[in-house]
């Protein structure tokens, strides 16, 4: 369940990513790649989220995690092991592998991953989320963490972080 | 399916929430305490959320709408009677009470609230929304309403509001 | 799958709209009517929110597409032709159309367009979607795109994009 950095970016879009670090204003972004392990995996990225938003000098704002892939997915809840069992479980009754899908299927689809069920899963839970930062650090609770399923991997994956500065 | 506030704070975390009520600029928190009393509960918070909209004076913007616990859900939908039923019904029929589930398991999980429906419900629905402002105002369509749904109450729960200004 | 602009207006909320074309700041609005043309259909909205992205002239910020309906969704995947039909079958299996729901029921609801089906999907797939701009253009990977469900079509549907420079 540990969570690495491969690669982080400080992208210069507008030239005023200093002032954002520096004055509590602007924009900071991250790009994380993320390298996962099995098929099906779910990573908290939470104290990864948080020691950026930490070290970004943004007293309030918002931060946007976004996945950039279509079998990956970014959601919000509690990484208990037994839950996290329970994900998985869930997401095989909504979506099952097995399913006779037609993006697995050559005669409707040059598609060879046979991951349908990974794009279907990747669709309730959601691509990104968007979390508030409030006194500089992000706004959650007790037991929330943020997740990241891996549907299809293993692989590695990017991720995309920004944090908007209010102003 | 009334709504209270049991508390509202003003966070003050940068100084600017004055700012920000009379310039339309800034960043504007409240905290929402909402005790709900049934195990499952669907309620409407638009006219609480307009009201804190309404009374921000932002011109524009966006609002971000978040449920601390794992165990409750944001969404956008029509609170009709007998949809709110429909609405449990597709709950549980997604993630079903009586499932064996892991994190119900004593051998598995330390949990004693048996609520992993509640857990994998609040994973389907989402944890927030995030909402536009326009002339002062949230922008939702004619039967567009913002809904909480408890999952494991009844209890008090938390929410957290943020106005953010456009400059 | 073609989509089209059938009116785009630009909102003039602050006085600020000329300020955020010309200056990488403030806020654009765009209405955006989508004529649909079958009762459940997915479309492809990638091209236009990019466009209109590119013509902001906006160097970093967010993009929040929100629907104005409760029975369509927006969300993010890959619009394979093959992949477009099981997620309607996805939709078919979470959320049945001929499933006994109350909504539909004249003993409980005064609904007359039998269409709980297209509620309860619209609030697995969710209303709104939140992007992230960088370098004025969309942060977006490879194969996704933005999509919006049209559950209980056909209709001519209304959907507000706003995009929020950073400063």
């Amino acid at each position: 369940m540990s969570t690495e950095i491969q690669e982080t970016t400080r992208w210069h879009g507008n030239g005023k990513t200093h002032g954002a670090r520096s004055g509590g204003s602007g924009v900071i972004v991250h790009r994380l790649d993320i390298e996962t392990t099995k098929r099906v995996e779910i990573r908290d990225l939470t104290t990864l989220v948080q020691d950026m938003v930490r070290s970004a000098d943004v007293d309030a704002g918002l931060v946007t995690l976004s996945s950039m892939h279509t079998t990956t997915a970014i959601f919000i809840n509690e990484p208990q092991t037994a839950l996290l069992d329970d994900i998985e479980q869930l997401l095989e009754r909504l979506a099952p592998r097995g399913e006779e899908w037609k993006h697995n299927d050559p005669r409707y689809s040059d598609c060879d991953r046979q991951n349908a069920d990974a794009h279907l899963r990747a669709i309730v839970l959601g691509s990104s989320v968007t979390l508030q930062v409030a006194e500089g650090d992000l706004v959650m609770g007790q037991w929330q963490r943020i997740l990241m399923a891996e549907l299809d991997g293993p692989r590695t994956r990017q991720l995309v972080l920004q944090i908007l500065a209010a102003r």
